[in-house]
């Protein structure tokens, strides 16, 4: 069963396991389209590459060797759905790589494709780009067009940077490569706790990598927030059906002591039903403060994917379990680690001496 | 007879052919201002020189050595008409060459510039670039700039990639490009029968095409557009001056057989003089459809300079005589062609053995 | 005292003087934050380096060397305060030594970043980034966020492109750069005579490169503007201490014929309290035009930091001694000598033979 093989309609209505053998090919990915495709073992393997970049790029003829894999190659950002941070970071990746870069990065550029369907968008940027990384508002567009680019002549890779409330993959892999990273010399990530904290019902990262860190062994979940923002029922029989072991809690201080890692996340109050909705909840007794960091152990981390508002003092930040600033620095290695997958050029860079 | 000895009204007042001899040093471009400057000589060698950038672009080493070429180069791309389509195909063609690229986008940023002289505003491009792109919603303003740069102390090439209803012969470049390598072995342009349909009077793409079109030999064109949006009658005259043979008409399946290429547009309705006059036609009778793929010839090809809406039918996309797409991917080629040429590295990419 | 052992009310506190101390390490910058942290002994160097690559790079293998020089590294042009201009001009600087860029560059991205604090931005830039060039509409942020990152894990360089009324150091040094070039075979900068015209009193332009001239032996300067836009006493006062000799007047022809550089300002009614404020002032009395050309010293230059709007007579630009596009072209070599210093270039570029 391949991706080009079957029909729209069938792909679609495909399970998340299915849809996720479709997009490999020789172990490798034909598209990035959602975090569930990445097995423990491709987990694994791209966490060990992303730190291959990581320590080739520290030096100049390390650099230099990076920018010549993929100087041939262009890829195209396009972001109807603004975020700085997320196109910074994806461009970061491809410059370490030396690819070329276009973008569309707003609603106005993209207000000019109106008249044209989306399909013939896309087949543009497929005509003059090797690559195209999406990010939209849209639910469920990015796996559309890797469908549409599939079935075309120019099968140029999709990676979904974010698609509507639905997906982030690569913001659930820049996550566990920040655990992996961050565990290395503690066994790793299995057997770990990790404590989820604030808004849980909401946040697609959490629940991505919720859903990914089910595939480790023994690790013990906690999920940490007040009622109207606990997890979602679905995520909880993932949970089950895959054995791992949770529980949910509204007392963020308890939880602090027994974490490995704590993964702080802001309200996502741009998802509120009404206006103000979020606004009347009090949530500063799930804030991080200063006088948290004695009850948390040694060795645990302190992780946010964001932009945080309260949900961390800054007084927290110059702690060396403050790993936020880190974890974003992760998410241009996991990308540029991506990217040299889409282009076979994993082997050179792990087989690189130096 | 140069640019640089005329004063600007002497050089505006000049005929297009008067013109294109003030452009041209060596047999290469000065400045690409409009289609008309490209001789039939010079066609053939554009499109000689494009399809060689294709090809050794396909291997890595070709690919690098083309982006040695220009790597000491950089283009300015300002397109204070948006055009996405365009700007990415030109950034495109830049990076491919390894040219660096600075860019003004929209109407905001330039905006600012307001105060100042355009004058100005591209002498300050000049000093930074050593090449402009521009695309303006004015007509005639790439060709004032080009007159002002080559009486400056810095002389740098202007690119016209689009100035208002006028010119954006780029555009017709790609389109002769692309007939050029679809009938490559059927002997070519010459000879070919050419049909224009939908909106052929306000299409100042289908205009330019047509003009570079009367210097082939033998070249027919059928003009099929319902009757307000017939070609125009200075296109014809001129026509019957190259005496090329011509027929117009609003039957639109009967066209279909004969044709060699058939070039579909879109209507222009941004162009309308009051709001809704081209919604009041039905045009749907001159849209290509499914059904009209088996009158199409087996050798003949379809064109059309997108974006579309519904002048063909996206099922007809998959048939191997749909050209589109690759006659997008074809402007960005020729447009690297034409940098290649502004910065004389022609002979050394037709000299590349790789 | 370094900037890193101090806190931010000790070092916001300090002198300019004392500040600059604070910013160099090595002799060279951490930051570059404000035009007086330049001894006339490092604006002779930067002015040697910038010369050395404008020669380096006028070869394709001098540019390739250039480019060789920083391709490991990538900076981040953040300009919530629109300038094309001086954007432009620092992704050249940037692009000559092979830098990677990254963009923000206008309000509209940046209204993004709210609900997130401006020091956590910038952290995100320095994440991604090797170096933060910065434009803000408000005064001293560039200072506050140089003072943040040298605090942080990744003390990445802040570079000032302009923050509010206050400080645009690197407009100060290509204009510094510009005269050093402009008198290098008549003994330098030491002894001329500078006139400023126009708009004194709010161009922050001609108030940091008076306060950078009184660093040099023997400079006079005029300051030729009508009473309203007169040149501050705060500076006049730094003239005083420095025993540099000036004069005011509001007769403009009188000054041109004893000038060594005129430097030409507009008036600057983005800053009028009540709107209309400077319009109703008449100041055509104070525009270069054609007919002062013979008044002007043959070996003298006339300068403008650009835009115009009337101040110089466009008949004025053939003349040789017209020198404002040069001069803004220096900017960008000015900006590539100072990046290259902040990434310890400076001596392989001094030292190269080709």
């Amino acid at each position: 069963m391949t991706l080009t093989s079957l029909d729209w309609e069938t792909f679609q209505a495909l399970s998340l396991p299915d849809k996720a053998a479709c997009l490999v090919e020789d172990r490798r990915d034909l598209h990035v389209l959602f975090a569930q495709q990445y097995t423990r073992e491709r987990l694994d393997a791209l966490g060990e590459l992303a730190s291959k970049i990581r320590l080739v790029a520290k030096t100049k003829a390390g650099s230099d060797f990076l920018t010549s894999l993929l100087s041939h190659k262009r890829a195209m950002l396009y972001f109807t759905q603004p975020s700085t941070r997320t196109f910074l970071s994806f461009s970061g990746a491809c410059q370490i790589l030396g690819m070329g870069i276009g973008d569309v990065r707003d609603s106005t550029t993209s207000s000019e494709f109106k008249g044209e369907s989306q399909e013939d968008s896309v087949r543009t940027f497929s005509s003059y780009f090797d690559c195209i990384v999406m990010r939209t508002q849209e639910q469920g567009l990015a796996e559309r067009m890797a469908w549409v680019l599939s079935h075309s002549e120019r099968p140029v890779p999709i990676v979904n940077a974010g698609s509507g409330k639905d997906q982030h993959p690569t913001q659930a892999l820049l996550d566990i490569y920040t655990l992996q990273r961050s565990f290395e010399k503690q066994g790793g990530v299995d057997g770990k706790r990790i404590v989820f904290v604030g808004d849980l019902k909401r946040g697609r990262t959490v629940r991505s990598l919720a859903s990914l860190l089910a595939r480790y062994r023994d690790v013990r979940m906690t999920f940490v927030a007040p009622d109207p923002l606990q997890i979602g029922q679905d995520i909880l029989d993932e949970l089950d059906a895959a054995g791992t072991v949770y529980e949910r809690t509204d007392c963020f201080e308890a939880s602090i002591p027994e974490a490995d890692a704590i993964y702080m996340t802001r309200v996502q109050d741009e998802w509120d039903r009404e206006k103000g909705e979020s606004a009347r909840l009090d949530i500063s007794a799930f804030w991080f403060l200063e006088k948290h960091l004695p009850l948390l152990k040694p060795t645990a981390i302190l992780m946010h994917p964001l932009p945080r508002r309260n949900e961390i003092a800054t007084g927290v930040d110059h702690d060396p379990r403050a790993m936020y600033w880190r974890q974003m620095r992760n998410g241009m290695w996991i990308r540029a680690a991506l990217m040299a997958c889409l282009f076979r050029r994993d082997q050179d860079i792990l087989g690189y001496a130096g």
